[in-house]
């Protein structure tokens, strides 16, 4: 396991829960390295030099703008390697590694929370047959819902996981704010946030729309931005999104 | 109850299993008086005349914009009575009725989604001690969450709602239509939204951002940006939010 964040610590331990061995943790930091590694009775190591040639799969899960300098300083080219960034096209592999390929979970990690990997998306792409059988198998010891997917399909999952859930947590920070702000806590707003993402497995979110926008309620609109008249960005978010929940409602093309 | 709208339905049904009793089903449209007034064994009315003066309190459950003509036209004056709007104030009950007050559920109702009250926050004001009692004694009956909320709170309760609800709700939909417009099914979205909802109990939403905008990658931000040059609404979204995320984590006030 070439990393020590937050899929690197997720992935490890999902992959010992179904049976399979981390053999080394690699970090430039070794200090990270050591915990993680602590975890999985496995070798921290924070030199490329130090890494075994004969594990069955490298598995690169480092920051995704790391990853074409840690490829071009390893020699995998008879190796299995994969990387596990959303983002991250499958060119970024030499056509010279004979087994490269892409294992991404779609999904937010935090080392804070455990999580089951059961329901987690599991995409894979590989450079042939054989190892993209090989990575599907594996996955399918994870997780209940393994795809191919494609680097520009990988491109527009990755973006659409960036508005379903980095938008979408911070606009919970702004509501938690205006909460906060005004004497209420912050707590308020779970059983509120926890049923509209509920609502997702029964209704498409055009059908669940509420509020507002949709209704055109230009009065509700306008008490609203003046009530934030003393946040302009938030002024500035509250319009743009409304905007836009209106015209999709709207105008249907 | 006046109202048959979403919120009604939900109010109504939790009061009856609450053991109470609904007479009527008032609606301007006697078609949706009907199908409430069947589910709760109640008779429906349309007209403002035909409400019966004995009912031990007046539930006002229909649009934000139409409370105000609605309370003109019946004298409430020696009834109890309240609205249930979030963006409602106090003040739109005229002085002389001897208790007046809101009730307000801080959730997402759709007439499609069973929901439990159990955890709703139940905000609640009144015009005079006695009432307030009567009304949190009620809510108390419905929800373990029953607070008193003054009508310049509830405006900014009510905002937050539009950012942790509709607002989230519409990236949901930008998320799922980034899928299909690239083969891919809105459902994987799922267990991420999940998960980002989930997080909140544990980690606050500033604790748990995660993506490009919080480390301020700026590669993959201006990828993102290319990808989205098709949807210039997308594109500003995308934008604003990104730099309110990165502000927020970068310039702690």
């Amino acid at each position: 396991m070439l990393g020590s964040g937050n899929v690197a610590t997720h992935l490890s331990l999902a992959l010992i829960n179904a049976g399979h061995k981390i053999i080394q943790i690699y970090s430039r930091n070794i200090e990270n390295a050591k915990v993680l590694a602590q975890k999985c009775d496995a070798i921290p190591i924070d030199d490329i030099p130090l890494l075994k040639n004969n594990s069955d799969l490298y598995i690169i899960a480092i920051s995704d703008n790391a990853i074409a300098d840690l490829v071009s300083k390893v020699d995998f080219n008879n190796k299995k390697v994969v990387h596990t960034a959303g983002s991250v096209s499958f060119n970024i592999f030499p056509k010279s590694i004979t087994n490269s390929g892409v294992f991404y979970p779609f999904q937010t990690f935090s080392k804070k929370r455990e999580l089951q990997f059961l329901d987690i998306p599991i995409c894979i792409e590989a450079n042939n047959a054989d190892f993209e059988k090989f990575l599907i198998n594996l996955a399918n010891q994870l997780s209940d819902k393994v795809l191919k997917i494609n680097s520009e399909q990988r491109k527009y999952l990755h973006l659409s996981g960036v508005f379903a859930c980095n938008f979408v947590n911070h606009l919970y920070h702004i509501a938690g704010n205006l909460l906060s702000e005004n004497n209420m806590d912050a707590e308020l707003l779970i059983p509120l946030i926890r049923e509209t993402s509920a609502k997702m497995k029964q209704l498409s979110p055009f059908e669940a729309q509420t509020g507002p926008a949709v209704r055109n309620d230009k009065e509700s609109i306008n008490k609203h931005l003046d009530l934030l008249s003393s946040s302009p960005e938030y002024q500035q978010i509250y319009k743009l999104i409304s905007d836009d929940v209106y015209n999709t409602h709207n105008f249907i093309t």
